[in-house]
């Protein structure tokens, strides 16, 4: 308990429970306690001087506009991320704001999802391991992170009071890792949860999720704050385990909270729990604070262009049309209206107010001696206008390269709201047509949140630069990634499937506005693709470099027995003639199990860097959770057959090998309900039950021991089985087989 | 009441809740009640004599093998069911047996489904119509229906304790409209509850399923029987609704019934309710019953003939190779054991025995007077046998045609087991392959109870008719379809996917051993096709035939305001050669739906036969329930458009017209969570709305004014947006303001 707990008086405790401005909470001298700053990441900070808001609407300090989770998820590099969260530390220390409300881990489910720009990847593997270090990072400058928004909350529409109904196993397999991994490896300050309900209980309200979860089976020690607005029911939210309601929630939060704790329905207890929680986080992160430097902002835009060109997938290059030649070559045309107001965050809580902001056009200017003509194509406000497209056509024709900035427009996407399709502007992919039958040498450069429909795009070019959203440096890092000063570094964190139909969500997204069912289960993403045996666009985990590598020598060893582990190595192979980077994927499939589990899931990756020619062993280690699926009695592992897999992408594979993993048999137990087929599996049941029938009639003799009778029999309960009829009392005669066992 | 009851012990009032024996209830001499017997079908009477069993293995009396439900539900034809029907009653009534099992209406869920051969189809209407008239056939002859297996039984892996997890949405659309119309329609004299859960609840003790919605909502007068070996918790069967306990369940029975009378966990009012409604149900059927009349076997087995015929689906015939000539041509090799062997029926409860077996190979021999060679080609128990390939090759080169008899063995599909792929049998693929590289003009005919992949045979042979399990003149059946000398009157009931990736079910069945997620929802066959965009081998509704048709001249009418009915009339006209039937299918979409729905489902059909050259203008209504979606207070109709489409298949759309509907839009109130948006679309609620944000602060005002602001807001409930920042109490002002509207 935190010392200061036992100075406060209960109203004193209480007013602890909430925020004391929109952005703070309360500070009381007698007890020295100081308020803290909470306020909007994650890509940067976003502290607002006058009216508070938590819509991005009004105007905060300028502050490094730092790539989206969008762009981040497909660097596949966690100290890349940890180095933005130190960055993003220094920043927050420079402005005395102590927790950055960040960084969102959610899966995303679906395409549409409005916030899915905040959020790293389909794969909860991937989304964990660079939240983890996103955390690591700006937790080391003495600035607390909050983890979001806590759980299952995939969608904007209705989020406020939609139910997410998910089933145990696919929140412990796919929406809780994230968080999990987050939690265990790097405590964050706090976890913030969602607005939402999940099956049922809002996530404010769920002890399940704050108090089972997150601090019992997870060990979670720091505070957990509701998403500004998320608390229906002060009370209940304390009697859960939420400790600070945000922001400030006036005198009914109080009053509600008395009342209940005269009801007997809350604990002081609980109440004194929560108030140290919050002040022993705020102590923890002061304690780690070195002296506050002067952030050095240049470096971070600097950090921000070396992010964005590592976030850059490179999703076609025919003709090795990129890089472009700097020095050599004719006109390029750059078309597009943002490649002059560039689209380069998303829209709602994190939005930023950048300390500069570079264009691509600019950048490419200044990258180049060639000549550089510009059309703007296109309206953002999505207005038809032939003149914009006859000039962009003319520019298209009095050049040798086109580069052709598209994307989705702030209005098409944000926080608060759900796209319903995947395509772009209407005006864009007219404008498309129009360039590429002028000048088909069309390098495509896209600025999205989320995926976009590539239809009418992959094949009609010669090179697509997915470039997400990449920050206040997108622009200069676009011109490094175009002439090839920057390595166009990332791999997919999600997949970009043909057509929205496709989706693993399609028929249930976004759900009414009460419910929204996650009929798909555990397949999210790849998981879906490849267990529907789906086309893509471009799987999960792709991406071109400029380099070439290859992977060989693959060895899968599992070394140790009764124990789920095995140890994978690869030899990576620069086999081109610039540096590069690549990324070693390990996928794991378990072709054997009892239950239905995915054709394959992520399990380990590295990105290995290398120069020219150069060559590297990289050894990636498996856990037991590489192997384990979330079972009845919990993560459970069977022993036998699993196929390691190792590739580029989640569709190329370079190698696969089959090992025996020799585990105990996970323990069942028989009960009355146990049909004969689980009595025949059972190590001691098998032989009880064949004693057993030895006793019974002729006729249910007969019927177990013919094999095609068995494959009908084997659902049936035992005791229906032996009560047919009703000469035996088949419940009677198992609860005697079941004592013997 | 029935006044039998007042006369009875409690005692014998009890031991009328069970089953005497296997197959019979009890009688009461003095009461003078009289026991009944029930038996399997549902596609032949299945009377045992010697020992009893549930499973189709012991023998029974000879009795008329009709096709079965996989047959049935193509022929679209209801009247045929109900004639088929009749003739099960004059058979039944010939063995004194007063109640036989069937109809099965369960959707087909998945093409695993080891029981679909007994069901009728993807789709609820389609099941309910041919269900509802098969019903209305059987009891028309005094002898009593089983409607089953209520309710979302579609599987069978675990099928005695699996609980089946679906939406009330999906119950109400899918799972639930088949029985609800044939109990509102033909009143069954039973309804027999399934083994499986339904949401965690035993059906047999699900009050809900068998009280709250088939009693007081549909007004079922029946009385509810166990499947055999369902009830687990006699009791709590008995408090839910259940009334007749199958089979004879011993002593145990009664003395938990006692005792929980005892514990006042059961009324005796209950039981007295169950004992009157088996008693006033098996009177009415004597009532309604005429003389005993002999069996005419042969008129019955002319009928499975015709029925077989009319259930054929032609899924292909290029060149118009069918029909054959009888008496024009070389030579025909018939190849395929189940040309001498035929599969016609299931394996379990409904395996009948025949009065006699027609086989195809006969059946052609009779039928024409061109040689006819035979040869087995394949082993039915899957054994590669190189011999009878070459043999099969040999005859097939020696022929003009080749009619290759191909299918699924009874080992491949049953009652107990699902299949785990949708392929035939791999020495039936070889063949096929080397018979078609000897003799192309190859006529595919298949018995399989439910789809198999065409993969390799679609588009590799000139014809494919599906066949099915078509009872005991299937093989004669086959003749007079492949000679012209009857119609191939089929339409599929069930789409054919591509591949089994493809089916709406693939992720989620059958799932684990205690649950399965029905998480595609209401997007059960084509409505998943449809919705996922997915092409398919052969869709819902498809069928060709030997003559040609077209449709047209198609009108739709919304002709009354304030009520959702519409007519749709088209012209059919048989512009082919010969006599033969066409299907008219009137499918209705919902695009302006405040939730979502499928492209479109059928909602109203019929088969119309016409001489050649003859003409027909055909009349269908659609009643509100064709419009209706299961909403939150029920079933709900909202006004606007809808697209009612006519054709001939759920991909062969000869017209879509839009109507609209003029109805009053359905009554929503506001409360505490309603959203911005909710407030904004109520009637009452702007008004009352935009007065109350007159008084607010300036920000909130300026907020919901700006339209880009409002939706993203749209989704915030109105007092969270009020209550931001405490300065105002958002739960207060809100309940004044719905204390307003």
């Amino acid at each position: 308990m935190h010392p200061a707990v036992s100075r406060l008086s209960l109203d004193e405790k209480i007013s602890l429970l909430t925020g004391d401005t929109f952005w703070s909470t309360r500070g009381i001298e007698h007890a020295e306690i100081e308020g803290a700053t909470l306020t909007d990441g994650p890509h940067g900070v976003r502290l607002q001087s006058g009216a508070a808001d938590h819509l991005g609407i009004n105007d905060s300090h300028p502050a490094t506009a730092f790539p989206t989770a969008a762009a981040t998820g497909s660097t596949w590099d966690p100290e890349l991320l940890a180095e933005m969260g130190e960055a993003l530390g220094r920043e927050s220390r420079a402005l005395d704001v102590d927790v950055l409300l960040g960084p969102g881990v959610n899966i995303k489910r679906s395409p549409l999802c409005g916030r899915n720009f905040e959020y790293f990847s389909e794969d909860p593997l991937l989304a964990g391991a660079l939240g983890s270090a996103w955390v690591r990072g700006i937790q080391q400058q003495g600035v607390g992170a909050s983890l979001k928004h806590f759980a299952a909350n995939n969608q904007e529409f209705e989020r406020m009071r939609i139910s997410a109904e998910v089933d145990e196993r696919t929140l412990r397999e796919i929406y809780l890792p994230a968080f999990e991994r987050t939690v265990k490896e790097a405590q964050p300050a706090t976890v913030m949860c969602s607005y939402n309900r999940v099956n049922g209980v809002y996530a404010s309200e769920n002890r399940w999720l704050l108090t089972d979860v997150l601090r019992d089976e997870w060990g979670y020690q720091g505070y957990v704050v509701s998403d500004w607005g998320a608390v229906n029911n002060p009370p209940a939210a304390v009697a859960a385990g939420l400790d600070l309601t945000m922001p400030a929630a006036g005198a009914r939060h109080a009053a509600d909270v008395r009342a209940a704790l005269e009801a007997g329905e809350v604990d002081e207890a609980a109440i004194d729990i929560a108030v140290s929680r919050i002040l022993t986080a705020h102590d923890r992160l002061r304690a780690d604070r070195g002296a506050t430097e002067d952030v050095d902002f240049e470096a971070h835009h600097a950090l921000a262009r070396r992010i964005a060109a590592e976030s850059t997938v490179l999703l076609a290059n025919e003709g090795a049309i990129l890089p472009l030649s700097a020095e050599q070559g004719g006109a390029i045309a750059v078309i597009g209206e943002f490649a002059r107001t560039p689209r380069y965050q998303g829209a709602g809580s994190s939005h930023i107010n950048p300390t500069r902001l570079d264009t691509a056009l600019e950048a490419i200017r200044e990258a180049t001696s060639r000549d550089v003509a510009f059309a703007a194509g296109f309206r953002l406000d999505g207005q038809a206008d032939a003149a914009l497209v006859d000039e962009a056509v003319a520019a298209a024709r009095g050049a040798e390269t086109v580069v052709l900035f598209l994307g989705l427009p702030d209005a098409e996407e944000s926080e608060g709201f759900d796209r319903t399709h995947l395509d772009l502007p209407a005006v864009q992919r007219g404008l498309l047509d129009a360039v590429v039958a002028a000048n088909a040498n069309v390098v495509v450069v896209l600025s999205n949140g989320s995926v976009v429909s590539l239809d009418g795009i992959a094949g009609h070019v010669p090179a697509i630069l997915e470039a997400w959203l990449g920050g206040q440096a997108s622009g200069s890092a676009a011109a490094d990634v175009l002439f090839g000063i920057a390595e166009p570094g990332g791999r997919l964190a999600e997949t970009i499937p043909l057509r929205l139909a496709d989706n693993p969500a399609h028929v249930n997204f976004p759900g009414t506005p009460k419910k929204v069912v996650y009929g798909e289960r555990i397949y999210v993403g790849y998981r879906w693709y490849d267990m529907t045996e789906r086309d893509v666009a471009f799987p999960f985990g792709f991406g071109l470099g400029y380099t070439t590598f290859t992977l060989s020598d693959v060895a899968v060893s599992a070394p140790e027995s009764g124990r789920a582990h095995a140890v994978v190595e690869a030899t990576v192979t620069n086999t081109g003639s610039r540096a590069g980077a690549e990324v070693v994927q390990v996928y794991v499939g378990d072709p054997e199990a009892s239950v239905d589990r995915p054709v394959r899931e992520l399990k380990a990756f590295q990105k290995v860097r290398l120069a020219a020619g150069e060559s590297t062993r990289v050894r990636l280690e498996l856990d037991d959770r590489a192997f384990a699926f979330w079972g009845e009695s919990g993560w459970t592992v069977e022993p036998g057959a699993f196929v390691v897999e190792v590739g580029t992408s989640s569709r190329d594979i370079v190698a696969a090998e089959t090992i025996e993993l020799d585990v105990p048999a996970p323990v069942f137990s028989l009960d009355i309900e146990s049909t004969v087929g689980d009595w025949q599996r059972h190590p001691q049941g098998a032989g009880v039950l064949s004693q057993a029938l030895a006793q019974q009639g002729a006729q249910v003799a007969a019927i177990i021991s013919d094999e095609e009778m068995v494959r009908m029999l084997e659902s049936m309960p035992l005791r229906t089985l032996l009560g047919f009829g009703g000469e035996v009392d088949g419940t009677e005669v198992v609860h005697q087989l079941l004592a013997e066992v």
